[in-house]
């Protein structure tokens, strides 16, 4: 009798707890459901890194902000539904959940983004949307066989670039150069490209929407155990870029230059990419010292005498921002990950080389039949202005 | 024995395991917590809008920056609260949770901003507040009627309008209108409204950050299943817009206006509002596109001669922007929306279009009694001020 | 039989609920992991006041933008590395988790940024350097002795203050001008601190940055049952603060000042801070209404008699916006929170007072010796400027 009771109530507040359970709806579905919403909150911050960051960063030519933000806003327009419409057909493989199909998409408008930055003010606002048009096909068959094993070349997970040093910024940067060879004539190259009190102030707000996001940005499509870590990398990597920055624009220069600031402060976040999830905090501030120290040299000592010696014209510093220190963070992979696969790493920064810079100069030599801007880097050529 | 040994065991583990989730505290109220947060950053990223999105955007005006910055404080300020205290008062129906009482709020401030544009500059700092004290029970009037079956008019969840395409943007676009026909004197109406390089900077990072956060407008109050699928729309139905704006201003004025850009980008979010959970990613990025088209006409084709016809100005087009594509996306549910109920969303329409320019028209009366500013368009007649 | 199949039954299905629960994931564990991750959204708003908030809010001096951005750059750079090591060893307690340590870092960086905007303009940009790394441990010592019961002088817990009025807030602002007392020469008192239309646009961008974000400020490290209650406290702090500054600032000037709205409105965000999260909602705005009058009082009518009878100079006002406010919200909590130990907040807030003013004294005796500055609030001797 006893036991007969004891079944009876083990059986029946089994049923009753299994119901309560499902009543609760506490399913992994609903768990599922509030991680996509959390990756929703990571994808809005990059977008505050497209338009708002991006976008004023490119603000600092003082007579081309209407323009810079403009640009800004059609690149992003093209880019976004364009990879979302491709990635859903399945070219370039399996893009996963809607969510994350967003994220990559909006990866790629980064990397479109980078690419406009080598070339701005140079080309009339529709070449531009022609640039994200070309691009958008060409990233992602890169990224498909960097990540999606794309012809085989590289085995899916064995390529190391959470936060896409190679893949978004260093494809973007070289892309961007490779349009720049064609897009940079005499008439472009003699121009001075400048910037007043209130255009470096605006391009310093741009770099802190990149800034402040930018652990987003890396944590986008990490799993949620490693979100915090991986924020906490990124912030360490940036910090220790933006003393190093400060520092180094002040010794090599004499004193201190905005345009240094808002730009080589970011190389951290650049660096840091390929390894966010996997290094320790302390390498990851050493990463961003060494990203701000390698960016600010470009800017301060080898981007005017590039320029010079290859006849190109990188309006905003890219190659130093985005070209060196990414492949600095794919390389540095290379140190900092245990049992990284170095075939597969090195492989995929040189096929990312090859394919960023063939597909840039196909992309300028189209672009080229569509003519050149008459002055560049000033607004009244295609705005209305009143001054 | 064996059996009374699993008997025990039975029993035991039973009261272990719902010991242990008890312990563990997965239960619905948890789940409930978390979504309530993640609602809390939907609502967080409204204010983003409320005030740096329509505050900035309104800084066009290149004299009166600094009154449009401090009117936009002061109109959140007001609303915020009012309805706050009006929604726990119930006298409008029930507001749901706090944070839904919360979002609604901002919905209203929302609505109450768009108003505020259309007699941008032509009100003196206290005659914006004593709008916002006028505006929020007029809302809360209408929003009753359309979403809580006030009077018994409409029925509950009969009419479609997740993202407030008639409720917040229609309304808040008509009654300004009926504002403005009282507060445009001649003196205001021969007015130049100017613009000038950093006006429209500001004016475009306004723009950038409403355009950032919209998908958290719409998808505000949506269940987590559906918050992914609005934000996709919501970011389709931009880019759509941001495109045929573009093209759009250029063709029809010969160049590229910068207040076209940034404001008729936006109407690709008032027209998806309505069906932001329910139409496909195509659907979507179709209703983007029509919008900025429309709204485009609207700012490059209707506005001046509308303002010389009506003799009145809608200083900051809210009209173009808020009313015809919020009209568009109320009826673009008609064929959009399966099964929806056609009745309840015509008499929705049309009671919104009637309810807003009636109680506008009434408001305006009211402000009228408290006078005019000398010199429209500037700071200095009320701001201390340098240059 | 049938008592065997039932038992068997029991079992069977207990091990198959208590799998497929495993199965799931839906662990506590998984629980922990997403509110973690949503507090890292927490510390990325209190990011954006750090850099765009704080960072903004200094830039209305017009001729010293460039300086006060990259400033922030540096301040933030040092302080949240900085704390996080000293938080990692131990050495002033346990900081909790990496999240929850990244959190108080952050709280960290504002308070010194706080104290920054007491000397804006009269550090060399190395001076801020210094300042960051003698600031640090100070500030560490003091919250240890606050929330940690460092000493034994404060039971963990007894003293209140969740925002950070006092811990933060108070302690950064009287930090500051014990620096002031040592960093403010003739040279410098005599300097007018100028702005125009351009920098005051910038600066009620960064006001609005902190506006907005406040809520995440004040709610970061609450339980998430509490989120929301703290959300809504905080925007009704501020939105009565917002009303009372507007009715002030015209009142005791004639004519509205855009710095009064800019900073005044926020001093209901530094006063709710101790009670933001036990405050009802009325008691909330009475608060803001409160913060918003006082601090305005303190900018229009103390603040320049201060400066000629202290012989310092405050450059940001401070004192005004975080100091008297940051006081006024500890003690309110004596009267809002019921059953509050009155001599642990008199303790904490009298402590604080003390340790802040002597390690500001002596913080500002070691800048000395690091020289002065020739121009103060000038962009140009010390970065590479057109204009």
């Amino acid at each position: 009798m006893r036991k007969l009771t004891a079944l009876s109530l083990a059986v029946a507040s089994l049923f009753f707890l299994s119901g309560s359970l499902q009543a609760q709806g506490v399913s992994s579905e609903t768990i599922a459901t509030l991680t996509d919403v959390q990756k929703y909150y990571r994808a809005l911050h990059i977008m505050v890194m497209l338009l708002a960051g991006f976008g004023f960063l490119m603000v600092f030519v003082r007579k081309y902000g209407r323009s810079a933000l403009t640009a800004t806003f059609l690149l992003v327009s093209v880019a976004i539904p364009l990879y979302y419409y491709f990635g859903d057909s399945g070219v370039f493989g399996d893009k996963g959940s809607q969510i994350d199909t967003l994220i990559l998409a909006e990866f790629a408008a980064a990397s479109l983004l980078i690419t406009a930055g080598a070339v701005l003010g140079r080309l009339k606002m529709h070449q531009y949307l022609i640039m994200g048009i070309l691009f958008i096909p060409f990233y992602m068959f890169n990224e498909w066989i960097m990540l999606d094993s794309g012809f085989g070349l590289i085995d899916k997970g064995q390529f190391v670039d959470t936060g896409g040093s190679i893949v978004i910024h260093a494809f973007g940067a070289l892309f961007g150069l490779g349009v720049a060879l064609s897009m940079t004539t005499k008439n472009e190259y003699d121009a001075a490209i400048e910037a007043d009190a209130t255009s470096d102030r605006f391009a310093l707000l741009g770099s802190m929407m990149l800034w402040i996001f930018w652990p987003s940005f890396c944590a986008a499509l990490v799993i949620p155990e490693e979100v915090v870590l991986t924020a906490v990398n990124v912030i360490l990597a940036l910090s220790g870029a933006t003393l190093a920055t400060a520092f180094m624009s002040q010794r090599l220069r004499g004193k201190f230059d905005a345009a240094d600031i808002a730009n080589a402060s970011l190389a951290g976040g650049v660096a840091i990419g390929s390894v966010c999830n996997t290094a320790s905090p302390t390498e990851a501030i050493l990463i961003g010292v060494a990203a701000g120290a390698i960016s600010t040299f470009g800017f301060a000592m080898i981007q005017s005498r590039l320029q010079k010696g290859l006849k190109i014209v990188d309006t905003c510093g890219v190659s130093n921002l985005h070209g060196i220190p990414g492949l600095f963070g794919g390389l540095v992979a290379l140190i900092v990950v245990s049992g990284i696969n170095y075939t597969a790493q090195l492989t995929g920064i040189v096929l990312t080389i090859v394919i960023a810079v063939i597909a840039g100069l196909i992309s300028g030599k189209i672009l080229q039949l569509f003519g050149h801007r008459k002055v560049p880097y000033t607004d009244s050529e295609e705005f209305e202005v009143v001054d």
